[in-house]
């Protein structure tokens, strides 16, 4: 009777065909042992109400929550981690008995995915390009890295205004300034910055030609030049920071290590990761990029 | 990127963690090489709205249904097939874009499942146990096969009253019967007939003490008797009609056949049972029963 009584997990978005959560969840659930089934859900705005009181009609174990749901899953939830109460974005629903409880587990991925990189950040300057959900919980992890100075980089300026004033009210950052991707002295703030972020969707498949910088001269050897894309693998920004000699890392790793906090507030588990995992799983998901 | 396109099924029910559907509609997804799973929905009767609002908002592409969900699925589609309207219970939903649309495959399921005995029905008289949602699939199903006569036995009489009057008005049937257990020529009636069914729950695992018919004397070698119950694989009434002579078969084979078809509908396909497949899903599903 094990197949009746399988938990049911998912990813829910708009679009959502292209996920690498189903690989990703069905391989931690194979390797962890766990009787569950992980699928993917296209789910339009309109429908996220339903899709919600549907899951816990249907008695889902856990939903991840992408692009477009992250800001409404995180109002319509019953109840917030701190996390989410902060950053108004959640990415990982539980379903207890008491009701839906949302969690967001990109800021902690994307520092369990900096490796022994993350030594760069505390004390350094950075430059985030972009001002969306995804810089907003970017920025909240490097304030708990502790660097020194954020630049934000953003065609509507407003938007990165609205991010800065975020990392200097509730953030409690003091250095924070949102600047416009033709502000004159940007090669400036790239050369006093150790650490440069693509929280942009520009470079992913299938606009591979697009870019959030366009002139690549500050960026040197010195820099770390990370990308949240990872389809492609090197992104047009990568690619050009890496032929100046910089350090590069894309978006893979942070995807599983998100996925895997995710997986562990379902379960109430502490599966850890492991280098065997880590590879397999980027080899595995590699291939499903092909 | 397989695993993101993978359509999903599933069952729903209250109980459901016991329902052989996952296994066996998972086998099919394998064998005819659909991209699909099918998982196991345990739902409230005061959740079914929700779920199946949360079923469309996810795009579900199908599901079954099981008690005691048959009469409100019927109720709650949007568009209902001519033996849904006719029965008022449907088993398989399916969601299209406008709408979801309720059949049932019981009827047809029942009927594919006698094989070479179904030349016993035509002209025959037929006892049956039970007046519930599953008795009037199966009173449909003898309809169709052109029994002579039918006796509706049923603890509550007033029930059975209401089935022979379904069966006389709207079946066209024009020998039916509504008697008690207790009725003192029901040993006639078993005499007179062919063919005795239980569609009644008595018997069903845990309960494997109960049965139907109490007192087996009538019961000889000229009779088909038939449990819609599959677990335990032979009920008391299997077991006491098999010990007068008779020729017995269990629900089993009638789960499978309801099960392809509601898969075919799904599908729009029309996949045939073949004996290979129906005798490795016996032997799987006799397995999960252990």
């Amino acid at each position: 009777m094990m197949d009746s009584r399988k938990m049911v997990f998912g990813v829910i978005g708009d679009p959502v065909a292209h996920s690498l959560s189903p690989p990703m969840q069905n391989y931690f659930m194979k390797k962890l042992k766990i009787n569950g089934v992980y699928c993917a859900f296209h789910v339009a705005a309109e429908d996220l109400e339903s899709c919600l009181r549907g899951a816990r009609a249907m008695h889902f174990t856990g939903l991840n929550v992408t692009l477009p749901h992250k800001q409404a899953a995180a109002r319509l939830a019953r109840f917030a981690s701190p996390q989410v109460d902060l950053l108004q974005v959640a990415n990982t629903l539980s379903f207890e008995d008491d009701g839906s409880h949302a969690f967001t587990t990109d800021p902690n991925g994307f520092a369990a995915s900096l490796g022994r990189e993350q030594e760069r950040f505390a004390g350094a300057k950075v430059v985030i390009f972009g001002a969306g959900g995804s810089a907003r919980s970017i920025v909240y992890a490097l304030s708990q890295l502790g660097i020194s100075g954020l630049t934000i980089v953003n065609r509507i300026e407003s938007k990165a205004a609205l991010l800065a004033q975020f990392c200097l009210q509730r953030l409690a950052m003091t250095d924070v300034q949102a600047v416009s991707p033709n502000h004159p002295d940007l090669d400036l703030f790239i050369d006093q910055a150790a650490v440069l972020i693509n929280a942009t969707a520009l470079g992913m498949h299938p606009l591979t030609g697009e870019t959030p910088l366009q002139k690549f001269t500050a960026v040197e050897k010195k820099h770390f030049v990370y990308d949240l894309i990872y389809n492609p693998p090197k992104t047009r920004f990568l690619f050009e920071a890496e032929k100046r000699g910089a350090t590069v890392r894309n978006g893979l790793e942070m995807l599983i290590h998100q996925g895997l906090k995710s997986l562990n507030i379902w379960m109430q588990e502490n599966f850890a990761m492991d280098e065997n995992t880590l590879s397999e799983l980027k080899s595995l998901l590699s291939g499903e990029l092909q």
